[in-house]
């Protein structure tokens, strides 16, 4: 490594500019820490005029972040511009074939090629870095590869989209609707104008699908998450929730149990005594599961700015501390494939909600169709009567296979005294 | 480094044991972590008979430490001795002299000569690794020198000590005196025969001289830290804390501020809504706060056997992993001496307790004390009365400095219808 480590940026968004920053910012004692200067010698983004708030004079200007990866004479490539093939895609394995250190905040790209660019960097003997894309600025990726490095973990378990914990926290804070509440998250900033990605759960599972990789050691594989968002969750279900104990949270889990590894999003309700249950906002909380030292809990900002960037900026520390590990905690030759448990067989606790005309009978005939199904009731809330017109009910159940309760569901939705599609959120205990 | 790495362990408590365990269990997925296969070679502990669980047939014996640092052929000497001086000092200086990488988990020994020894490892080319020292498990050194390491860091405030949080927490919940509840925790094996250390602050403080220098890049300075125990708390106060929505922990706090640092260990009212007011039982939780991330809660087991030994195990993969980083953050000449702030000029809100006889005119004599010292209340709380008997009165004053309530507390303390010495617990908002 040379006196200094020079740094090429691709996306000059919040993240690029804030990376920038902070160089600047806290430049000396950047130099004491990483015990080089580092610095930015070229940038690229589709907008050269735009005001960013940072000086560009002295960078190198590339309009073509692909020949910026190739041609300029950069240690590392920082890839900020997103979107899991494309330009993304190109920029690292451009950078990687030239023997450049890559560091990126990108999880839709490592979800979807991480294993194939770890091996990439093996090969050419350089550093694939990624703290910055989970759960932002929380070091989560440093503590899963090294500090519990220790550990045979067993879960990981976490809210991993700023996004959907808004919402869901503003949801129960005032006891509005989902729409309300999405379009002052856009307002506000919080959620996108298309809002998908985040609301149905895949930025979640993007992470998710990194974190079991560093946890299990087998190869990233965002196709075998089971996901499901959060638009369908009403503020009735909250309040039953608090009702019965529980939080609403959009969480991922990834366990590895002895017939294999489940990895699913899914919003969920979880007892309100859980640490992550009090963690509300935009925050973002993961919970990794080791056999030594039990569960330790990281929480803190999950996207913008400053915390992104701020991982940025520690993974080009490492790189400058002459660090290169194998990016998912083990050389990908030892990456075992894993085999996935569909989430038919899920077994676990469920809250279900349905609405149905309150009159004699109904609960006769829904309790049949459950104890058809092996499903029994832990729990059964129904507030007032309303003779003849639409309430809802809740129920809990004792665990239960997912397959049990999906066609007990089914059922249930078929009988005539039921008036909408029965709802229904896992339940977890997180111990 | 050679296709092994050859580890002497100096103590075989439940650390030492623990480390000898995790690299037997876990032997193959850190071998595929480190890169190389971690083995014990060499032990040195008191008693050769006890019977620890785990197998040292195939390990040198040393009854000497000191020449087990000198003279095995290890490439790692593990110090788990303890104490601050004597052996434990001496092995860590033998290791390093003989060019052997150092880890140990004794805040003891690097609150008083950690500076001196990470000075020893740097010219030695050596590692010095500690992540067991402070709060157990949780990787927190490894976030303050490495992931948070782009950031400014201001403030730094925890829970530092298993057994000051356990106590707490029990007589919250039992609301029960600390004599009793201590003497269940020492039958739980949560509190040592002699509790000192814990219960008045010196271990809190030992971690924090370190989280001190770790943050502001200043040499470990534990004189300059003020120390205050929890051996005074009631449960009465505990109970009238609750009723002004707090909760008391002990905390260790460092902060920068324009005029030097603060190092401080007390008791604290903090917010029941602050993050960390949900943290009880032995467990440790750490609150950095950084210029670009914000503030991070890092949660988790503070001590024992598992989380203590992984912390080391961690550091062995490190060193396997061929990091050699300054120990403290920054190399020892970078560091700079702080001047330290001290306690008499700390400005905060107080909570006080007196005990008065109820009888006419007392509170306006105390309130008069407090307004001749430029103290102003914030709150006042006196359930019932009892004329002519001992109550109790709780006052929390506006942010005063605390020169002037040590002041006003001698005075109010000889006024003579106060019958205690009266009380005071400082308190904390945390942001």
């Amino acid at each position: 490594m040379s006196e200094s480590l020079k740094v090429a940026i691709a996306g000059l968004g919040t993240v690029g500019s804030g990376t920038v920053k902070i160089l600047e910012k806290n430049k000396d004692l950047i130099l004491q820490r990483a015990g080089c200067l580092i610095e930015v010698i070229a940038v690229s983004a589709r907008d050269r005029q735009r005001d960013r708030g940072i000086d560009l004079s002295n960078k190198q200007w590339f309009d073509d972040p692909s020949s910026m990866a190739e041609e300029c004479g950069a240690d590392i490539v920082v890839e900020l511009i997103g979107g899991s093939d494309g330009p993304a895609k190109a920029i690292c394995e451009k950078a990687i074939a030239s023997h450049k250190h890559v560091v990126t905040a990108n999880k839709a790209l490592l979800a979807m090629h991480g294993t194939a660019l770890a091996k990439l960097a093996e090969d050419a003997n350089v550093s694939l870095a990624y703290e910055g894309a989970v759960a932002g600025g929380i070091p989560i990726i440093k503590a899963l590869r090294e500090g519990l490095g220790a550990n045979n973990i067993h879960k990981v378990y976490g809210i991993l989209n700023g996004t959907c914990n808004y919402i869901l926290s503003a949801m129960e804070a005032e006891g509005r609707d989902f729409p309300e509440v999405l379009e002052e998250a856009q307002r506000l900033g919080y959620a996108e104008a298309d809002p998908t990605f985040d609301v149905e759960g895949v930025d979640t599972a993007h992470k998710l699908s990194i974190l079991t990789s560093l946890a299990f050691g087998c190869p990233i594989d965002f196709n075998d998450v089971f996901v499901e968002g959060i638009s369908h969750i009403r503020a009735l279900d909250i309040s039953f929730a608090k009702e019965l104990g529980y939080r609403i949270k959009l969480l991922g889990i990834t366990e590895k149990l002895n017939n294999g590894i489940k990895q699913r999003v899914h919003p969920c309700l979880i007892p309100e005594s859980a640490p992550i249950a009090q963690v509300n906002g935009v925050l973002n909380a993961v919970v990794p599961e080791g056999d030594f030292i039990g569960n330790t809990v990281y929480e803190g900002p999950g996207a913008g700015e400053g915390p992104t960037a701020s991982a940025v900026v520690a993974d080009l520390i490492d790189i400058a501390r002459g660090k290169v590990r194998p990016a998912l905690t083990v050389h990908t030759k030892h990456l075992k494939p894993a085999s996935f448990i569909p989430m038919s067989d899920h077994m676990g606790a469920y809250y279900i909600r349905l609405s149905v005309l309150d009159k004699p009978g109904v609960l006769a005939d829904v309790t049949a169709v459950l104890r058809d199904h092996d499903v029994s009731l832990e729990s059964m809330l129904q507030h007032g009567r309303s003779p003849g017109k639409t309430v809802p009910i809740v129920m809990t159940t004792h665990i239960a296979k997912e397959d049990a309760i999906r066609s007990s569901l089914k059922k249930i939705s078929a009988l005539k005294s039921v008036v909408e599609e029965p709802l229904s959120i896992r339940i977890e205990s997180l111990n």
